[in-house]
């Protein structure tokens, strides 16, 4: 026979704590403000009444520095309760529960007394249980608690309170796991990126883009309503095997290169390209985007170029080949010799993973405080682990997007390691049913604890055959559903809002004459920009905080598969945007839209008002069913506010 | 920043491993000859291959002594394994993943030959990883492989298959738990009970049943099909506050008390009640059920009477009250002075459990395999896990039923410590929609991972309403209900089979000179006893391995709410019993049942057969909708063997 276990008296048993990944180990996501709803199944054998407390830690706190607060029973032995997360970073959090001796003591004898018992046993425990407490009470230094607590004459519910202040917790449980929450600043729930390229920002052709010209740029990228612009890599560009304009192998002289293809004489991950500017004049456009309220995110591609000062300096962070060249990016049979992949299997793999932890923090220190992470798939997930842990906890409020287009477990895994923002299949997902089934399981799954999408509805890479052939309409229909489905998204623009829609060959999703390749001008003025909409939707999302997450997001039927509709509703009702786009780009489309009116605390006997956001024009709408149209030569969304009508006289104003 | 981690280089992700019971905190259960399905998310960063193995622990084996089979990939990152579970005790597994750089080499150069390329470096770096296996295969003592894999001029996939037994595994991920499962023998998964109280065995009702009588009545039980026979407490019943019948206090000199009230001067738990015999007649009681296919189940109820030894040896054992006297058992205003619980939290709490293990050691040493627990949710949860673990560890063969009628949270964990079969709510569901949520919850849901329902018709607690109401029918459908809708049933007799049903008084579940209080005599031979469907329906269950586990339990639709219907099929579809059942014990019902034709590998377009394992009818059916219907006054169930005609011949024959 086996000895016991340490303390067989701890009878208290807690389990299914929420919310949990992977049983602890990994952290749910929220945002500075929010409340952290944490439940617990919590029980005891037999009859006894227990108490359950979640206990937390502070970010940084101390092992013995924990908060508590008592749980409620919601039924069913569920618990719970709410923790303020006011503090950016890693709070901790569990539960703990103890027999309540006293409250099953007081129970049972009510229940005695109703039922006329003799109860002068029961009043001689309850005077050992009091006293007890009053001992406890002693203990801590509470004498006048202490003296109440002994004067017997006064037995009622308000004494059983002030017992329980002195709980006997000496064989409480505690729950087998501590689990974590890493609280964001609220950027990373909300926010809306406009990505660009500097080089391209010069309004002379012949004179390449400097941080000069971007700082230029920075009010109409506040006039469109963006708080992200987002730069590809700044940094010098390689030499050797540098692509030409489309991508042709062997570029001219005057070609600029990829960007993506980092590092050259003038140095590498921590260098600015020359021509775009000095470090002075980086900080100068973080800091005057910082007063137009936009932040700069940085692009962080860990690769080189040959010409990358670590081919030199380090050459074992690549991977040799027999020949002793060094391994070049391939994709069999597709070769990227402009391209060499750090080797993370190298002997001096901690030595990488440093540098590339400097490279970070070196951009940190020039103000920067979102990275969007190039093909973060193509690395350990082991570093990313390491690498966001590490630099969060000296910054909490460091940002990081994961770039990973690849399968869905891949990039969930990304999101649980710790980026803040995922790059997700919006781009691919266009049928009612593509839309409804991926939202779906973004927000309704437990996704919504750790991934953040953000939706785009274009890329520099991704120029979907939807944009190449729908004309303006899609692009109006990407962008509201980018713009609302999520409550972070993002263009690459100008392409987008100029309506950038040609391929560079058939069949393919790459832009002619993408930036990626060569410097473009651009025509911001256009009449046909689609920027005076684009600003009405990212004033809709800055006023409608139904908008600024996603939850609460729900489909609505409409008995037309061209048409989706959705709503998203603040917790308390008072905000509901209503959303319904036309997929079809070419023929207007109508239908009858079934509004789930109770659960937007919508009356159904009464009418309801409609303001357009996206054109100011209103309607009343009464019951559920309603009908909708959408001409796509008009208009391809409507983008509703909806709310009750407050009293009879606002109805006949309308009237 | 903070140092990386000690090994960077474990690029393989492993995750959602299943089965799986909170993080590992608990094992599932299985039994002998079953196959374990193990499945995990596996990958890694990039595009290189991986392989994935499931590694694995026999009962009892060291640490090192592991195996490993390969997994398979089902595609979007899942893999999968079968262990076969062949010992009975505690299998331990876990998932084992690296990065197969000679897999993923291979794949690219046929890659690269395909597109025509120069694969020259290609070969060479081949070569180093082939050269690489020669070396491991060389350490492994394996001369000739090493040479093979020596010889560069035959490179195929015979060769590669061969590097593959020597991996380079240096940088392997293992997944972080290792989980368990409990093998038991097969009886956990399939039993018939019938329940008896040893005193009224005895032909003679002036005379205290016997040991002797019991072992007389085994023929009697083996006839009806039942391989367990549990009798309630076989100990010494106390004096002090002894009840008579019908739970009247104070008990006449003749009273012979509950058997529930144990202990008393001739001695405890490990003690026989005088009456019934002596241990040598208990033993031969055990090898005579032995003959017969039978086991006897003791019941295990950890309590005392006031006459128990241990109140006087082991005073610190009970609660003392202010006044000196023991705490009795109540559930106020409730008295029950002739039971004194144990005190759990007594300081002596290990003796305590000590003394508990040796009861059950006790039992064992007498022949007993199977405890039926008694309240075990008025003990601590603790308690159970350390005495089923430990008593389990050295007799694995050895099942526990937790009788537990209690919130569901409360059962589930009690089964999760261990307890191999529960009993269930069955008796108190009895509607088709209750019937269906209830076994759809307990069958489909991650409760079949470790929750083993036992369903009861009755027990001498429990003479459900529609017992007490729905005369004979009532009786043969909720044996069949009980008998089919679980692998595990049992029935209180011969209450059950001779139509018992009047309640002590009206509104409640107690029966009416309820043997629990006094000796009764039952007339076995009674032509209105239900013994002769009792043993058609345990033969069926015998004869038929889909009625022998809770797996593929299947509700199919019938357009009547009186009437019940569902399939259990084996794996291979090749056994298909389909059953049902008139919910109303009075009137005839009928109605359209649609069968699920293509989940039961039924055709659609030919007839196939049922035959009625009740009474031996048999008809054809063709197509998935059929009219069933049930007088209450013939028969309450159908319980057909539904099996596809073999051949046009067989139909002929049929016609």
């Amino acid at each position: 026979m086996k000895a016991p276990p340490e303390d067989g008296r701890r009878r208290v048993v807690i389990e299914s704590l929420s919310p949990q990944l992977d049983g602890g180990r990994f952290a749910v996501k929220r945002t500075v403000g929010d409340k952290l709803v944490v439940e617990a199944d919590a029980f005891a054998d037999g009859h006894d009444e227990i108490r359950v407390v979640v206990r937390w830690w502070e970010p940084g706190a101390a092992r013995k520095a924990w908060h508590e607060a008592e749980m409620a029973l919601l039924g069913n032995d569920r618990w719970r309760a709410e923790i303020a997360l006011e503090h950016l970073g890693r709070y901790r959090y569990t539960v703990v529960g103890w027999v309540d001796g006293l409250r099953s003591w007081w129970r049972d004898l009510a229940k005695r007394t109703a039922a006329g018992t003799d109860t002068d046993i029961d009043q001689a425990i309850g005077a050992q249980l009091l006293e007890a407490a009053a001992g406890r009470a002693d203990s801590a230094g509470k004498r006048d608690d202490r003296d109440r607590l002994s004067d017997r004459d006064r037995l009622d519910e308000s004494l059983l309170e002030l017992a329980e202040r002195y709980p006997d917790r000496e064989h409480e449980s505690v729950y087998d796991h501590v689990l974590e929450v890493i609280v964001d600043r609220r950027r990373a729930r909300f926010s809306a990126w406009y990505e660009l390229f500097p080089r391209s920002t010069s309004p002379d052709p012949s004179r390449h883009g400097t941080f000069g010209d971007v700082v230029d740029r920075l009010d109409y990228v506040a006039r469109l309503g963006f708080d992200v612009l987002y730069l590809p890599p700044i940094h010098p560009i390689g030499r050797q095997f540098r692509k030409g304009p489309n991508n042709v192998v062997g570029a001219g002289v005057d070609d600029p290169g990829v960007p993506w293809a980092i590092g050259g004489a003038e140095g590498g991950h921590s260098a600015i390209h020359p021509q775009l500017g000095r470090p002075a004049d980086f900080r100068r456009l973080v800091r005057e985007a910082g007063k137009r309220g936009i932040e700069i995110a940085l692009d962080i591609a860990f690769q080189a170029s040959p010409d990358h000062p670590w081919v030199t300096e380090h050459p074992s962070w690549f991977l040799a080949r027999p020949d002793g060249t060094i391994q070049y990016a391939e994709n069999p049979p597709k070769k990227y010799q402009d391209i060499y992949p750090f080797d993370f299997e190298s002997d001096d793999w901690p030595g990488l993973w440093r540098a590339l932890n400097e490279v970070i923090r070196h951009w940190i220190g020039e103000g920067v405080r979102i990275f969007r992470v190039d093909n973060p798939h193509t690395k350990p997930f082991g570093f990313w682990d390491w690498l966001i842990g590490d630099v969060q906890a000296d910054y909490p409020d460091v940002l990081f997007l994961a770039e990973a287009f690849t399968r869905p477990k891949v990039m969930y895994r990304l999101a649980k390691l710790g980026f803040s923002q995922s790059y997700t299949y919006f781009t691919w997902r266009n049928t009612k049913r593509e839309l409804t089934d991926y939202f779906t399981e973004l927000t309704q799954t437990q996704l919504r604890e750790f991934f953040r999408p953000n939706a785009w509805p274009n890329t520099p890479d991704i120029l979907h055959e939807v944009l190449q052939t729908g004309g303006r309409a899609a692009f109006e229909a990407r962008l509201v559903l980018a713009a609302t489905l999520s409550a972070n998204y993002g263009i690459y623009g100008p392409a987008f809002e100029l309506l950038e829609h040609t391929p560079r060959e058939p069949d393919s999703e790459e832009y002619l004459d993408s930036e990626k390749y060569q410097q473009r001008t651009w025509d911001l003025e256009r009449r046909d920009s689609l920027g005076e909409l684009i600003a009405l939707v990212n004033r809709a999302r800055h006023e409608h905080p139904a908008l600024q997450t996603n939850e609460r997001l729900w489909f609505h039927a409409v008995d037309n598969e061209q048409l989706i509709a959705y709503t998203k509703n603040t917790a308390d009702r008072s905000d509901i945007i209503l959303a319904i786009v036309n997929l079809d780009y070419h023929r207007p489309q109508a239908g009858a839209l079934e509004l789930g009116l109770d659960g937007l605390g919508l009356p159904a006997d009464a009418p309801y008002e409609l303001v357009d956001l996206l054109d100011g024009t209103s309607r009343l709408w009464q019951g559920p069913r309603n009908r909708v149209e959408l001409d796509p030569a008009r208009r391809a969304a409507h983008l509703y506010h909806v709310r009750r009508l407050r009293s009879e006289r606002e109805f006949e104003e309308y009237a």
